[in-house]
């Protein structure tokens, strides 16, 4: 049996951690506060984890938390992909002070994005495909003249990979180049896993938390946030898998909780033990069922086209001369 | 609702295939005759489809179906893999009697192998990536002296894509370059849907019944067999995907079969119409159901792996003169 | 010594060919029509091989070729490239008599691209990366109502590879295919060699005389054009390789025939024998010279943006309901 | 005029750097080793720069250089492959001594391999390639109980990327990623530049004195080296590109050196201004001329077989336990 197969539900979403936060409690969770907003294309959730009480009920630390729904994320429509990358640049400028961040009041910040993930399993290469549409400017902007400067920020980028690629821990390798290069703020890209697949690929999710690589997977690594960087940190992430474990979970609550048993028979049912539960998963799932996902059959092109979306949005985000109608001159 | 949707469980697979039937029938399937060995890495079974009785209780044409079963296509280990091409060829060849289809007692038999699948979503690149590792040697054996031919014979090959990229039915492609080239046996390689997961890429099916693309998405397309290319098809997949709407059922029959009720309980939970099944699975997998995939993390490397097995199996298959041991010469 | 090795100049731009006609001659070449256009972004010339005479003096069949020069598809501007796009879908659509094509007066013609080169070889791989980008309707077309059929036209298509992966001639497969699916108009894709490395990646061409893939590598392959398919072909090519060969040779001519000499001890060279110079190649090059290609070092990134161009450009001029402003709807 | 441009003869490899001095001086280079060593399938050229004196001669630091000759890379032959593999690991296992790097005599030193270029350019892309193949140990090895650690060493792996994609010179990102897990060794592998096309795809060169990436291109840029590294440092390279500069000024060279002018005429023409030469440099290959670059058409393939080779022979030297027979049981 894979000793890191995690039975229980997981999710990287901020938005699910906290639906099913009100599910258990049967009503508001403390310390979260939740603001909707809804536009033409897209939802915007602001999730505002305010204290520890707060993140303990939804599991994720203190922080924001925006995510941006949209059916759009699917679809091939240019038009709609360059909007959600304008609705996202915004969404990102409002997690990020630049004047706070700046290093010397005449300084620009140096911005470095980090691509995380594995770029030779196509689900989890959405960070290092979100680099190959980046503008990284640091070593332009460095030989440039001061007046050329003006509307561009330094911006330098890695795509590190994985620890099974590289035998180091991923956060050990941001670090080590981060003490190199001094920037003033890291933007973390990840693939993310889902608890519902209704999500994947129709969702952003932007927090000023940071990321923990591979804690989907039960794994504890050490995590890329504020704390271990000492920077402020900035995680984007987009669910494109869904772990078969928590289908099949979920499979089961369905035919458990539905309204075909009657309450006598939904109360015996409930003590069902973990056990049982979990041999029944290794049924159908077999021994391998920790590294079995689920994703859309489409998902190498889905990777393409919201690697686009984000590097867009980045490049609108930071740079003050850069808007969405002139993004184009740039790349 | 996906009208391509199929809630009825689907296999690519006659050995699954012929389980499920004994499932149903409680005993032996009429029709079909069953053969097992076992060797020191793989198991290798052998279904033969005698007639029309046993076409329909296992679902699948009246052919041979070989299953060569082994947890070292997963590994990555050289040396089991190569034993697997070896293998492979002998069940090949197996099924082919080059002397039945020579075009005349002098000319060896030309072989056309078609990579079928999309070679942008991994899964499904299986066929594409054999062709990438085959010897293809038609055009050499036409120029070379008669001498220089023997041990060899002339195999071509093509990709065509899927219907999506082509806008054209793959079996009109392949029946068309057939009727200008007119060989003398096709070989078509395609990643198959399992019901099971526990064969995701340990299996390997050979079959002389010919392959109908997009079966498993519940397509009707036209099928690549011997009476569409009136010539002897053989068909070789790996199971590289799990619908997710598979996993789903499989997940709610385990509990509905379970032991965890009565059997007054379970005649009762038999009649859960199938309309709430399909709701329940509509609730669990979303609007996009049918296109939900399961397959392991490591899938991409996996078909690598895979097409270097069966290319490799085939070059050994098909030229008297290959063997597992001098094929890399060749290469 | 590679047999395969072409010392003389080869290009495949008519537009080289020419100039080089007129530098031989010394001034106009009879039986060419040639035509230049100055645009903002680009120089449209269209040259009209008129007759027999003509198709000798630049070794280029009957016929009209359109050359499109611009510096922007070299740029990563999204801008000019969408300029560029529709500026070759104009002079697409002027090579294409939609009304004398149509197989009958209510249907609309199909069309049928082909996408020419090896997607293993990276500066080889253009006509496949079209296709990545082209939209495919046939399927679609067939089984949609005639109201929703308006605007647009049904296109299909396919990438056959190459010789070398297939073991059969290309035009064979196309052929085949055309054979099944009877397009009443044939669109071939391909890179090209060009004679001046100034070209590389600043140039398309567009003509109705069809394309003999293998012909700047000195091979016999049999051609892609009216009259080997029975259907009109225009062929479309953007050069992406010189081969090391031609830039060798301009090295010695340009030394010969320099003002470093004197008009006598020019005389004397010009009866260098042919074999000298071979000779001298070979020992630059070696002996594998006839494979060494030049190409611009972003030649992976190139191939991708004109790709792009070019699909897009086949869109808006194929479907009369696409424009360059809602192209973006369409994919 | 693109000021990076060199129109010096350029060469990464010190066997032509040995090669030109001797031409230049007409004779022994001072301060210069060099031993030859003839085996059944490659050559060795084993290269001594034993003082500065020899480093001025041939442009090469202070240090050891290895070459590796053999047609054999260019083949598809794997039996050729895996002597190749045998051979390169006894080189390489001759430039380290892993008793003087071992940082405690209990513990096994600690291997840092470094994948340069960029996998965005496909003859640029050995480095990244390489590490596809590598065995990474490190994260294993820190986990693994002492008696299963035996016969491994710790090997851990990063591709950077190249200043262009990250912002961030090479050299600082490896240095910073070193100073986090302190490695006792880094090899640093490339793919380089040669100065005569004889020398592509068939020669791996070994040097322990480090690598400046991009000194090819003309750009100053950060060593990776014993001083800046404070480590050793081995550095293995192949070329796959010449510089089409290189080449025609090789082609002049050819004339003017050419046995077709008298002493007379050749002592004029060795005033042919430098600047000339530029000038007829500039006609034949344009502006964007530094960026022009010579390589086989097969350069993809090559690249995937280089990199397995050069992987293989890593794995073999630096893990007591594998040998060239078992490697593909740890693989």
């Amino acid at each position: 049996m894979n000793r890191d197969v995690n039975y229980n539900v997981y999710t990287d979403l901020a938005l699910e951690a906290h639906s099913l936060a009100i599910e258990r409690t049967g009503g508001e969770v403390q310390g979260v506060k939740v603001n909707e907003e809804q536009l033409e294309n897209a939802k915007i959730t602001r999730i505002e984890v305010m204290n520890e009480q707060g993140a303990q009920a939804i599991g994720k630390p203190v922080g924001i938390y925006i995510t941006i729904e949209s059916e759009g994320l699917k679809g091939q429509n240019r038009v709609v992909h360059d909007q959600l990358s304008e609705i996202f640049a915004k969404q990102l400028a409002s997690l990020i002070d630049f004047d706070r961040i700046r290093p010397h009041p005449n300084l620009e910040p140096t911005i470095f994005v980090v691509g995380l993930g594995n770029w030779n399993a196509t689900p989890d290469a959405l960070g290092p495909q979100v680099l190959n549409n980046l503008m990284v400017t640091r070593h332009l902007y460095q030989e440039a003249p001061p007046e050329l400067r003006k509307g561009l920020r330094p911006v330098c980028a890695l795509s590190p990979g994985v620890l099974g690629l590289t035998g180091v821990q991923t956060a050990e390798i941001i670090r080590g180049v981060a003490q190199m290069i001094k920037p003033d703020l890291i933007i973390a890209i990840d693939a993310l896993a889902a608890q519902n697949s209704h999500r994947l690929a129709n969702t952003i999710q932007l927090s000023n938390t940071g990321i923990a690589p591979g804690s989907g997977i039960g794994k504890n690594r050490m995590a890329i946030n504020p704390e271990t960087m000492n920077l402020p940190v900035i995680a984007i992430g987009v669910p494109t898998v869904v772990h078969a474990i928590t289908i099949v979970n979920d499979a089961m609550e369905q035919i458990l909780k539905g309204d075909i048993f009657s309450p006598t028979e939904k109360e015996r049912l409930r003590h069902i033990e973990q056990k049982d539960k979990k041999r029944m998963i290794g049924n159908i799932l077999g021994p391998y069922m920790g590294s079995l996902i689920v994703s859309p059959k489409g998902v190498d092109e889905l990777i393409l086209d919201v690697g686009r979306i984000i590097a867009g949005g980045i490049n609108v985000a930071v740079h003050p001369d850069i808007t969405p109608d002139n993004l184009s001159l740039y790349l």
